[in-house]
């Protein structure tokens, strides 16, 4: 009798384990799924914020290259970035990139191949704002695989795989470590973007008429040609944000990670709340008038997003985290100067991000400062 | 041995329950988190809808509006509204206003901070369709930072939390109880927006040439410039209100709520068909013609939603719970007739619904009509 | 005391049975809602695909039609649609049509009901655009009413409940027994959207000067108005089909339903870019340019859905089931090459597969072209 209890509560304790072993995996891929789908609307977000921003003549163009983007992206993740960023490899290398599953050959884990894929599609959007007008359609469609086939997945790689050589950090003692914080992309999407997006406009030049030429004439302002587009870009975008940043937890399963999510989704409201406000009041004090784009990208780039702001954004992010978070060095010095001793850690911690966040340019550099002068050489890169 | 088992039952009973505890929390979050970025979007649909039904001339302006609404709503309901609303207070104060969280200071509850935001964000915008075309943009922040700092969440402490003088009702005997029966926000969201809207217009009044002027002339109705846009945020608008009704349950973990959750989809979606039906017929039958933006709009207003229809619409929401449901007074009066005896708590809670009510309308009038009046003497409120 | 620990073990075992019916209830009401809410907004999706694509004194008119879709939809797939297809019957008839439940009297499953309208409003939705610009608006309606009320419920019925004669299939030996396959409505939804079209452009001839007219003179291609509206559709649309495809497991709490989820989403998203990449290349060879609106009508249709390609679309997906996936044709050609055994159940449910789809067609054909040549025959069909 005693026996067969202690089989029977086996029982209910193994079937307990594997019920929430199945759900957890179920509802983790519905919450990533879901969260997905909306950050991948972000691309039409993108398309219209863009295409309100230009003048009327290039509509078309710039929603194409996003329409094209989105599939690109698709194509050179699915066939070479996945496995570079997230398949088993081994030895030495292990720690630079990954070595298997490119085609999803092998693979188990679809939610997390279609969540890091609007990411990636994301990575390679960003850079399209900064060539609005001028890039031509050859060049997009170059520096846009090379980004998501290559450049981006690498960098998640050493970013985000627990081999990859930032997430292991280095020991400061037996028992500390510095490890990568990276929260929602911070580093490796906009930093990364940021930064392509630097290369591309100087490569590129600015647009004809944007900037007073030689004879000293000063050129007007290039205004959007349509509000309505520009904010309905906007508004997306900023639905998107709030699932980017949410969704960054990567589950919603673990004890009290539900509160994380909301509490990034708040975050991220204030923080691009704030961001429009900063410019709103400068401006209006600068130029006496209130400008509604302006405001809009303010808010994004306080989201961590707009194009010009991705690369301070992005490091920002990546500093910010050492700086004013709970292992941060601001509650060291406080502790040290209450008298509980001073820690090497965070200390440890924001050389360790410096390094990446220096890492990561230059790697964004070494790696697409050739592809655009390849495309300059060969005519393919400006719009005539 | 007996020992030993009886502690791992005991073991188990534990750790099913915390897993329940932080289960049902995390896909509360979830669940109210997603349903929060739909609603946030409806920001999107009324900037559309009220764009597409004004002149063209004011597209930028109406559209900028509800850009600033989301961004001020957030900034007074995070310094002030969620406090006055949710915070914990002590005393018989307690029962008019809530006295601490304010900056989020202290708040565990980052969920329904974001769910609560996005509601007293879309309570100030309702407004925004009543002063379409004629309201100052200073005029404007200020009405909607006092809506979404002070008189919403006021109104929401009384209905929604457990110690507000509405939510806690009178005793009619030992056992019965009236309660305060507002789902998916009929009286302080529509009843409150509604309110105010008219508040709004009276003071301000029409828009120049949309009404007969004393020369007697008959001026034509102002035709909206843009069908798409009005269409485009009247889609996304009962794709946010169906969101909104959805996730008026606050949680999708209680035992049956999910089913509550669909029928409230399935009913806001008959509702709005009805409603649309209705005006088709009325309106093919007095002009002769059928009109896309007035189908929209009484398809909204089904949703308990649009513009002219919020205060109307709302005060329905608010007696057909007492008329209609199972403890209503239909319900009463039947049972009396069929010999089960005349029950009192049916009328005790249509009493109450109507006080509430009451209330509402009182509070909008005494807040709301002192800061409409001032802007009027400063010559900020309406546009020249 | 052994007794009180077995009765112990017991009441925990009951409860956790208990908790995870409930929970799973829960959680498939939501998955399903949030999953229909995007397909529902499907429909906008479509409004702007197709008003983009038509000229623009047609774009009033072609959203008008897609918001009365949506409001028809309801009212005819609530009277009467619901119940034809899941209300319970008794008889030989029941394989035929559901026979209760009609204006959802005693229906318990109110979150199967608003996922399938939106299917059924899905397919009602996919013939306006094969009869765009030259449709009455009557004409719209009775079609659109018919195929919400009888015609799909009644298919959806056959292949989806489990006592419809095509869902039942047939023994070929004692333990073996043909299905009907149909994920994501391959069949039910896009074949018989596609046939219906089919007959819907057949009977009402082609737009004036789509096509040369007797004289000779060959007239020029229709072009859209609008790329930006059409590309705003086209973005709803892959947002709405990544839905529609990963919300047809129906549930989400089945162990390891999480992961079909997701590669539903991949596929889907995989397959829309492989048909835009294939199109891209053809349409640049033959003509030589590169087409926004025709990218993504084709990106569109890969994912199993734009208009032109819904009966091509739907029988491959009809019949790619029994040829490719783990119990189909190729697997057991390979089998019986690797001496496992030749197995005739491929065979056999390739078969019922080929059945199914001759069905749907016939019963597409028989039910709507009397309706359509009744509204050609009281001039009601065409706009003059």
């Amino acid at each position: 009798m005693d026996q067969n209890l202690t089989l029977q509560l086996l029982a209910l304790k193994e079937e307990f384990e594997d019920y929430k072993e199945y759900t957890s995996k179920n509802i983790d891929s519905f919450f990533l799924c879901t969260m997905a789908l909306i950050i991948f609307l972000m691309q039409c977000g993108f398309a219209f914020l863009e295409a309100g921003a230009v003048r009327s003549k290039n509509t078309t163009n710039i929603i194409f290259k996003n329409v094209l983007d989105s599939l690109f992206a698709l194509v050179c993740y699915w066939t070479c970035g996945w496995g570079l960023a997230y398949g088993p490899g081994e030895g030495f290398l292990e720690h630079l990139f990954g070595q298997s599953e490119f085609f999803l050959v092998g693979t188990n884990d679809y939610t997390k191949f279609f969540f890091q894929y609007v990411f990636a599609a994301t990575a390679a959007t960003i850079v399209a704002g900064a060539v609005a007008e001028r890039c031509e359609i050859v060049a997009y469609i170059v520096y846009c695989c090379s980004i998501s086939a290559v450049v981006y997945p690498i960098l998640t790689h050493w970013g985000w795989h627990e081999s990859g050589w930032m997430a292991q950090g280095f020991w400061i003692s037996d028992q500390e470590k510095t490890e990568y914080l990276d929260f929602a992309g911070s580093g490796v999407v906009h930093l990364c973007g940021g930064t392509i997006s630097f290369i591309a406009a100087y490569i590129m030049g600015p647009r004809i008429g944007r900037f007073p030429d030689d004879s000293g004439e000063v050129s007007g302002e290039i205004k959007g040609h349509s509000v309505p587009f520009a904010s309905l870009g906007g508004f997306i975008l900023m639905f998107g944000f709030l699932a980017f940043n949410g969704g960054s937890t990567g589950s919603i399963t673990a004890p009290g990670i539900g509160k994380i999510v909301s509490r990034a989704m708040v975050n991220t409201m204030l923080s691009g709340t704030m961001a429009a406000f900063t410019c709103l009041i400068v401006h209006y004090k600068m130029k006496g008038k209130l400008t509604l784009l302006f405001t809009i990208n303010a808010c994004l780039a306080g989201m961590v997003s707009a194009f010009a702001v991705h690369a301070g954004g992005g490091s920002w992010g990546l500093f910010a985290a050492c700086l004013v978070s709970h292992k941060g060095i601001c509650y060291a010095v406080s502790n040290a100067i209450t008298g509980h001793g001073w820690q090497w850690l965070p200390v440890a911690q924001l050389f360790w991000q410096i390094v990446c966040a220096f890492a990561i340019i230059t790697w964004s550099f070494a790696t697409m400062v050739p592809v655009f002068l390849l495309l300059k050489k060969y005519g393919k890169l400006r719009v005539p």
